[in-house]
């Protein structure tokens, strides 16, 4: 017996649906727990948070080459606060002077430039997908491989 | 001065991409501190994570329906057993008893089904864009918000 839900997702047109795009999808799992945001919007949310986190890697990788003051001002700055939620990160430093300010700007052109131009999309879900399948039979592998010698000998073999 | 690097990536073919399929996409922001791996791959590795998250809770919400007695094993087992680790979860519940291993062959199942049947790819994308837009403007408007009366003082307005 499952249980299909039916999220109030608006259907998006795309050349890879087998489906009618004026039928609405739903014949989904329902996955409990997420209230009024749905699966997407919280993988979207860490997304974010990990994009920021990539552009201050990125610009500090820029800033230790050709302006070590700066580099070290933002090293310094990451000492202190953590990157977990990158808006409050960005927020805190836009706020410590007006140097920290320029890098907070710069932080927030380059993590929108990643997400939207470097960031491979295609590619996430493609490893995604290989993932689930390399990991689901890795399991199943180690456990016929662990459990196999025991049933052995209760066969007496 | 900004500084580009070329990921050892292959090009894939894509519909949308403005470029020759057999010229290197060369033009990304250096990303350091990933090694050998991608930012995509660790994307996809902590995607892997959250889908087996949501595969518990979608088995966890069809057991508590028709098998109480199943679900009540799964939660004390989530009781003392972290979901940080997907695989490291299924590979501990296997090994708990027949039972347990019946629940866990479920998640695997359950986890490769959402990941490439029920998780909208396309939203995940469009939110997580949407996502930086919004956030990059709220960030800015917070700050002006803040700074302006001090502003008017200094010109004393």
């Amino acid at each position: 017996m499952v249980f299909f839900h039916c999220w109030p997702c608006k259907q998006r047109s795309s050349s890879s649906s087998p489906h009618n795009p004026t039928r609405l999808n739903c014949h989904k799992m329902f996955v409990p727990g997420f209230g009024e945001a749905s699966p997407e919007a919280k993988a979207a949310k860490n997304l974010h948070n990990f994009f920021n986190y990539i552009a201050v890697k990125i610009v500090s990788a820029q800033l230790e080459s050709y302006n070590p003051e700066a580099y070290e001002e933002l090293m310094e700055f990451l000492d202190t606060h953590s990157l977990n939620d990158g808006d409050e990160f960005c927020a805190s430093l836009m706020r410590e002077s007006s140097r920290h300010k320029a890098l907070a700007l710069r932080i927030l052109e380059v993590r929108s430039a990643y997400c939207k131009r470097d960031f491979e999309w295609d590619n996430l879900k493609r490893l995604a997908f290989k993932m689930v399948d390399e990991s689901n039979t890795k399991l199943m592998r180690e456990y016929v491989l662990e459990t196999s010698p025991a049933t052995e000998n209760e066969t007496g073999k």
